[in-house]
């Protein structure tokens, strides 16, 4: 079976190409993943709870609702919607090949957008706070009410874990950087600035092994891992800034990454290095990750998308 | 009186770079303008009618009701709104100074999302039936329902009008290029296309004269203009595709510009060529021009921005 267009994906990226490819006539097949990534469907929204910053809705939506209307938006634009679960591709020759479970799908033209996973901890009570104290974005999060002038511990040693301790100074009362090495990798000048934030407490030498808490976060056992001594930190709620992992393994490297695995796009535009496959949303950005600028650069790659298609077919 | 951030624009950029910088507690500034460029506060979503392809809302919305939202919603994440023309900027010290009226307030960083407007053929009825039957954007709103299976007729000469028409095949019966010359700007490869199309009818040397039509367009009077010879060309539809002027004047030369002029942004980013200055939205993007892609970047804009002040004051 040939199709024009395969999208990959089910997050504001997909969805928001499958709007515009769909509105374009050009019948897009989404193959959404069965907790592909070990994500539901959705992605990374479906995790998270109230969203206050996709803007349209002034007052705020669920994460898991805004993504059942983006997907409705999708089927009623043309879209047609498989959940399952893109396991390999073969890109080295036109049209493409698309595996999925026995089936192949030949496709003219294929839009990434796998998204990345936040990594985990995989600590004592992790699963069960999740959400519920624990977040993997300050800028998505750091805002919410239920973080307000709380004691709040970030986790990480690189630029990320700096800017986001930095960040929560503007809400929490007091936040510790929990830092398992006794240096940071972050620039000189953000050490500098985090050293002189009286609102900022490293911890070096540090590591969490344990969310405390049942229905909310109330603290963390942490350790140094110098004198294997553990203590009891109390706090209202935990960011991790430990990376996100692309969602590219399924591609086997036929498309070209940068050097922490996310996808390479050409400048301003969703190409990439293969002519007929475009990658939008956080498999290809590592700098802003939210819902709102996935969701322009799905609407970026379905266009891209349609001008390649009415030059090639 | 300091400012930390002051937005300049009404549109889905400014409200989401405003909802953004509002959360992390910049306290933004927004300059809507008071029929600035000649467009209401809202921008050009509010001279359309239906958005069907803005990601969230799956039966449609009217694109005011779109940007009242999201007006709302900045204020509700802690923005402030001025219904006030920007008249000119100085760029060339910092802190910059931004002029509106007999008021002079000083910022230290300026998001520009003051968009694009559409150019006008200033012809006879155009203004009765704009949106009416009149569009400049035909990945906007060549789905819609009012132009399905419609004699549609588009004006222009270069790439654009030759994308366009063959973008709307898709949904008209009957596609009329009108060029004013003997020739085309866009490429041959494009041009073949085109005259390969049986949809598509290019008439060579002509110009419309006049839009007909009291409630919706019922046709267009073009002119040959080397015969002069006059006569009416039915349609239900009229697509300008005679480009955009990006709304940049009040800059007055202080900020880097492509041939085209509009901004010049750094790769990937918002910024501009002076440290502090933001782009986003259509001042800065002729290729996608859409409610999400502009939304997007005006998040990126509030990022780029809260970044450059959390290491500059």
């Amino acid at each position: 079976m040939l199709e024009n267009l395969v999208i990959i994906g089910s997050g504001p990226a997909a969805h928001t190409a499958a709007i515009y490819a769909g509105r374009a006539k050009l019948s897009p097949l989404i193959f959404e993943g069965q907790f592909a990534a070990g994500v539901a469907a959705g992605g990374q929204l479906t995790t998270t709870t109230e969203v206050e910053n996709y803007p349209g809705f002034p007052d705020g939506i669920a994460g898991p609702e805004l993504m059942d209307r983006m997907r409705a938006q999708s089927i009623r634009c043309g879209a047609r919607i498989e959940t399952k679960t893109v396991e390999r591709v073969d890109l080295r020759s036109h049209p493409f090949q698309v595996f999925v479970g026995s089936e192949t799908i030949q496709a003219q033209s294929i839009i990434i957008a796998t998204g990345a996973t936040a990594k985990r901890m995989n600590i004592k009570g992790e699963d069960r706070l999740w959400q519920k104290g624990i977040s993997a974005c300050a800028v998505c999060d750091g805002a919410l009410p239920f973080f307000r002038n709380q004691v709040l511990v970030v986790i990480g040693g690189g630029d990320s874990a700096a800017e986001e301790s930095s960040y929560l100074t503007k809400f929490g009362k007091k936040i510790y950087l929990l830092v398992r090495r006794d240096t940071l990798r972050a620039s000189k000048v953000m050490q500098e600035r985090l050293k002189s934030n009286p609102k900022i407490e490293i911890l070096w030498n540090t590591e969490a092994i344990e969310v405390l808490g049942e229905q909310k976060i109330t603290g963390l056992r942490i350790k140094d891992n110098k004198s294997q001594g553990e203590r009891i930190l109390e706090a209202g709620g935990l960011f991790y800034a430990i990376g996100h992992l692309p969602n590219t393994s399924f591609l086997e490297g036929q498309i070209e990454c940068d050097e922490t695995g996310y996808i390479k796009t050409k400048s301003g535009t969703t190409l990439t290095n293969i002519p007929g496959v475009f990658a939008c949303g956080d498999v290809q950005d590592h700098t802003y990750r939210q819902a709102v600028t996935a969701a322009g650069s799905g609407c970026m790659a379905a266009l891209d998308a349609e001008r390649y298609l009415s030059h090639h077919s």
